[in-house]
């Protein structure tokens, strides 16, 4: 018989309390949209990462449950107001909401989304008696819109510096994971473990989209959905072209930048990039900078104060989380 | 010297509160159009609501200040994204936030004044030491949430029902301000009025959008920025309308409002309706079913177990919102 993990046992616990709370609302226009996406699935990496630790530190379950289920309401909230930003066709190779039901329903079952999310919190933090849940969420939720906002910033902004990517991505996603942790450590009542948890998270979630942009130009397998170069193509100031104006000198990164985006040529585009990523040796590069964040993960996860089972685990989550296996 | 009503007062004090509050955060993209709609202004009837009971039940001052901005910037995120919804060019005949600063912008900004709002709540909370106000706030934006679907839905649904529709505006507009005067009566530590003065909240938002419908027809005086009909000229199934399919038996009442909808000509429209607004008597009609909303509110508020001044001081603020006076 397989080896069924923790993660995958969990993730089933998760999949069935979001089918739970599905079709039950009376208002269709409103809720089916909610429905759909959460529906769509994903790896549900920040519920799974909330309710693991909140498991290993034995915090209650029915509260983890609660707060994973509001993290991941708030998760797909973003990505339904982003896919509109962005003019997204698809997620997951399905419609995006707002092409499937339309701009109007995909504004406003993001925001019932997002209030939605912020009652679940409240609850979690009812059934555990414990404090701060809700304002880390609300705190979390400001930095994400501030990522995206910082992000949106950058495609009119014709040079942006690595460090301030870095930054947007600490907002735009890294944070959330961070909660995640900080939350099942506060439901636990560890306290003293939240500082420590909420750095794991910032590292690994960096590390996770640098990686991301890294696999963008990089991966040697054909992930399904997923188009060879789409950061280039789509003339995204990535991680993986910011590494490369990083080994410039300032007035040749801009111009760098300025020939990226200057070139309408896909093709010639990814030409142009491909010279600067072998003369610069970027394949090593960002390999490097993404594995620190990597190495920095488990460091953390070494020095917390906790079993060393626990320690066990969350390296395996971890691990798992930045090698793309399930 | 002219004489200050305490609302005028507490409007002051709102909006010294609401400019102290702006221009302070580091990201322009994101907070620009947050001032920007917050500086349109208005009357700003929901925080003053909120503030002139606080004030006649000796509540605490400030914390009725952040629940008052709280409900501001809420009321404020609903405009931005319903101005999207809409396809609204003008506010207070100034550019809409969406035509201003671009629909991502809108999207965005609203999402942070939503999240903000519920801060400003939690602040209100702890500074009052009274729980349950960001649970009511909470619950009060998914209904506004659902009366916006409900508004939506009818654009496209043929026939509908004068009770829907009042349903759509209890939900739409009056639970806000249901939930200003009761978040007050909470913050006061006056919890026995709470549910009272949420159904004066309830009767008086629904009389005053029906009176706005009214007004959209009867109105003798130039409001600046209305145009005369203007719910009749887009072709609005508003309570004008509604009144009269109302007084019809039903197979009339779909005809009538078929027809209404089917003609493209604005001006063979309104004399379509005009004949049927006078051969049903509408304009009484329609005033008799506000003035039942408002006189339900009086006598609430004859009801409450306050003291006389405090009846007053309510009773003169409710007809100055009522009677459109400033």
């Amino acid at each position: 018989m397989a080896n069924v993990s923790p993660g995958e046992e969990l993730l089933k616990l998760f999949e069935r309390f979001v089918l739970d709370h599905s079709g039950k609302q009376s208002q269709k226009s409103l809720y089916q949209p909610v429905d759909y996406i959460l529906a769509l699935g994903g790896k549900r990496i920040r519920p799974v990462a909330l309710l693991l630790l909140n498991k290993l530190l034995n915090g209650h379950p029915d509260a983890a449950l609660h707060a994973a289920y509001s993290i991941e309401l708030f998760h797909n909230f973003t990505l339904m107001h982003d896919d509109i930003m962005d003019a997204s066709d698809f997620r997951r190779s399905q419609a995006t909401v707002h092409k499937k039901y339309g701009l109007n329903a995909a504004i406003l079952s993001g925001d019932v989304m997002l209030i939605d999310a912020i009652q679940f919190m409240q609850s979690a933090e009812k059934m555990s008696s414990v404090g701060g849940l809700t304002d880390l969420l609300l705190r979390t939720a400001k930095e994400v819109c501030e990522g995206q906002a910082m992000d949106m910033d950058f495609e009119t902004k014709p040079v942006v510096q690595l460090k301030e990517y870095i930054e947007m991505i600490r907002l735009k996603t890294a944070v959330l994971l961070a909660a995640c942790f900080k939350t099942a450590a506060l439901i636990s009542q560890r306290p003293e473990l939240a500082g420590e948890l909420y750095e794991l998270g910032i590292s690994a979630g960096i590390g996770f989209q640098l990686e991301d942009d890294w696999l963008d130009y990089y991966s040697e397998t054909n992930v399904f959905g997923k188009v060879f170069a789409g950061d280039i193509r789509r003339g995204k100031k990535s991680g993986l072209i910011l590494e490369v104006a990083e080994h410039l000198e300032v007035p040749e990164r801009e111009q760098f930048l300025l020939a990226y985006q200057g070139e309408s040529d896909t093709d010639k585009r990814i030409r142009f990039v491909e010279e600067y990523l072998i003369k610069y040796q970027i394949r090593d590069r960002l390999k490097l900078r993404f594995l620190n964040y990597k190495t920095n993960s488990f460091n953390l996860i070494q020095q917390l104060k906790v079993s060393d089972e626990v320690k066990m685990q969350l390296t395996l989550f971890i691990q798992q989380i930045l090698e793309r296996k399930k």
